[in-house]
Formats: structure tokens, sequence, C-alpha cells
């Protein structure tokens, strides 16, 4: 039995086209000795130039992008786990772009935040981590739709605060009773799933009053499902 | 109730003088535009500055300094949560230079790494955060023997692939039944707590057969002890 986590619509994309020539986002990327098409959008350092992207774009639209520690934080809270060293866990990042990173079980992510930013850039830039051997990261152009289809799944489920309201307790033993559950996780900094998100889950849960962040979410979503396939009791009387 | 999380010996300190006129150092000091004693040991822009160190001091020593990205993702992992919000959790850093810092739980962490190493830099020159107002963080150098004399606590447990296996629900779940428990998660990347804090425990419990990320474990805990202490079912019952 393998869980599937899908961090859907990620705020993890390149610094769009419309920007690259603002001052900030070119000094930002010469300081880095890259070119402005090869950076990350990060809010944190380029809040500026995308205000600048709202005058063209849907305003909720930016709000939601440039937040790829939202990413590196998720997967270091849910790769290093009992259920991934188990061989059950499978982690797909979906960004907002449409784009689908499939995350080998054997990464070992970068725990520096400045260096994680520099896989990606490499990742989205070169489509694969490392250009040779064994891919650890794989980047393609697909349809989210697409990528769940061929997952063939037998549950489908998310984690939004306009979910039907549930223990994450009870919805981890429902969920555990399935072979090949999937659950989406928000990426991006607030706001919703997207319409077409939501189609593809066969239920929306919400865990708390308040959303929490994707990393919180997820590390209990997966902590609480070893608990109910039972791998947390197995690895400790192994270690008796 | 409530829990104390202390992140013990963590790898956050200000460079040591050591190393501050290393040309690596200065560099980088200058690129971020500080002096090379107001800037974060950083073990991933440091490195060869730390080699030299390590002709200094203890080898073993230096393979622990150096990561303050351990306190970050630890303290997003844990002041985001319910526990949290219900006012039930309270945070001390303690570090391998023998400062004590505490966390106001309502302090709104940077989600951005180098955001929050600037803070940091700001913490340990100026001793608070801010400078005027209501302190977020203060840092002391102080014992932290002290520190946990003064919390009064009535159990105090250590997590650590040494100690006695255990399910870390069995253990928070015995926790739960005390009025002030702390438990301490090492805020280092490798090797184990020193001789001078395992005293300060009543027991040392290791809750997997592999060492865990001291923030997997520390958000496992928290999330465990809200379920030990009924914080989950409260909050979903009020939202429904």
């Amino acid at each position: 039995m393998v869980l599937t986590i899908v961090i859907a619509e990620s705020a993890l994309q390149l610094v769009p086209r419309q920007i690259q020539s603002d001052s900030q986002i070119k000094q930002y990327a010469q300081k880095r000795g890259k070119r402005p098409n090869e950076v990350l959008l990060d809010r944190a350092f380029h809040h500026a130039a995308m205000l600048k992207l709202a005058h063209r774009r849907n305003g909720a639209q930016i709000e939601r992008m440039g937040r790829p520690d939202i990413v590196h934080t998720t997967l270091l809270q849910i790769l290093e786990t009992p259920l991934n060293w188990e061989g059950q866990l499978q982690v797909i990042v979906h960004t907002q772009e449409e784009r689908v990173i499939t995350v080998n079980p054997k990464v070992r992510l970068p725990k520096n935040y400045v260096r994680f930013v520099g896989l990606m850039e490499q990742l989205l830039t070169q489509h694969r981590v490392p250009i040779d051997g064994e891919a650890l990261m794989q980047v393609e152009k697909t349809d989210l739709a697409e990528t769940i289809r061929n997952l063939e799944s037998d549950k489908l489920v998310g984690l939004s605060i306009l979910g039907e309201p549930i223990l994450l307790h009870n919805l981890t033993d429902q969920i555990a009773k399935f072979e090949k559950p999937v659950v989406f996780i928000g990426g991006f900094p607030r706001g919703h799933f997207s319409e077409e998100t939501r189609r593809l889950m066969d239920e929306i849960c919400c865990v708390d009053r308040k959303t929490l962040d994707a990393w919180v979410a997820a590390g209990r979503f997966v902590y609480d499902f070893e608990w109910g396939i039972g791998v947390a009791q197995g690895r400790i009387e192994r270690k008796n």
C-alpha cells in the first residue's frame, strides 16, 4: 500500500517573462550569477516586481505566487519519515503553471533553503536533476488530471478549510483501508483549490478550525497514516 | 496544562571570533552588508572556514555547528499548531554556546529562511527582537539547568536514538498526565545530547529505529500531545 501526497497548485515557478526586465529581478539574478529567466520567483525578494505583475494579471492570482519555501518545508517534513523509508510514500508536486514534478523517494533534499532554490532552478531549466544518471526529480508540462488518472487511485481526498469537518485520526483511519489513496494539500499561501483541482477529489475534508500550513497538515497526515497502517508499531518492535 | 519543548544544544550562533577574518566569511558578510561578527554561522556557506576551525577545536564539535535551519524548520512545525493557538505550548531554544532564547507564543516567524537568518542575527546582537515594545524573542546567557529549574516541571523527557524504545503515542499519553511536562529535542545535525543535558532528564526515549529530524520529531510530538489532551477533538467540534 502506498500513500500519494500531491502538493497541488504550488507557488513554485521561474520568474515570469513579463517582469524579467524589472530592475529588482535583474539585480537579484546578477547577485546570484544567473540570468533573470533562470531564477525562482520568491516573494521575499521580489515583492516590488510582483506588484507590477499584479497590474497585468488578476491580483488574487499574484497573491498565491512566489512561495517556493512552502514546497521545501513540506517536502522536508514528509520525505524523511518512516512511511517513506518503508517505501510506502509517493510525492508529487504540481505547480500553478501546470508542471508536475515527480520526486524519487530516495532523494536527499537540501536542508538549506538557498541550496533548495538552486536545485529547483536547475530542475525547471533542465527538466531533471541530476542531468545524468537516475533522476531524483523530474518535471513535465502536463495536466494534473492526466497525472491523477495514471495513478489509478481508489480514493482521492483534499484537505481544505472549506471541506467537511472530520478528525484527522478518523480520516486517516478511513483512508488506510484503500489500496492507493491520494491526498491533495495546497502548495499556495492563501485562497483555496481551484475548481479544476477540486473536481479531481472524491471528498474535501477540514481537519482544523483554522487553515494549517501545508507542512503541518502534510506532516500530520503522514504520521497518522503510518499509525493507521501499523508502520510505527512495526519499526519500534524491530528496534527492541 | 502547558507542554514545554526545549530545542537543546542548537547549532545556532554568530560566526566565532577565530574565523571572523577568514576570507570566505568576510566575503559572505560583505555581500550581505554586515560585519563578520554580525552574521550567523551556516555550514551551507561557510564550509571551508569551518574546516579551519576544526584545527583549533574538537572535530566532532565542529560537525555539530552551523545549522540554524534546524531551529527554523522546527519552529515552523510547532508554532503554527492548534496546541500553540490554544496557549498550551511554550518553546525554548538552547544553543551550543549556552544561550537560552525564549519565544513568545505570539511570534509570527518569517517563513523564508533568509529572513529568519536576518532576524536571528538581530536577536543575537541586540538580545531581543524587536528592540522596543513587547519582546517576541529574547536571548540570555544562562545555564540550561537554571532555566529548567525555573520551569518547575514535573516530567522531563528527552528524545534520542539512545533512549528506551517506546511508541510515541504511548509516550505522549503518559506525558499528558503531567502538569508541566518538558520534552528535549536535539537542535544539532549529528551526535547525541551532552552528558550535562542528559542529566536534566528523568528519562530518555527512542521513538523510531532511525534518528528523526528535529522538526519531524517535534511536529509529531506536538500533534500526539494535542491528541492526548483532547485539543484536536475540541477544535473540530467547535468548527461543526
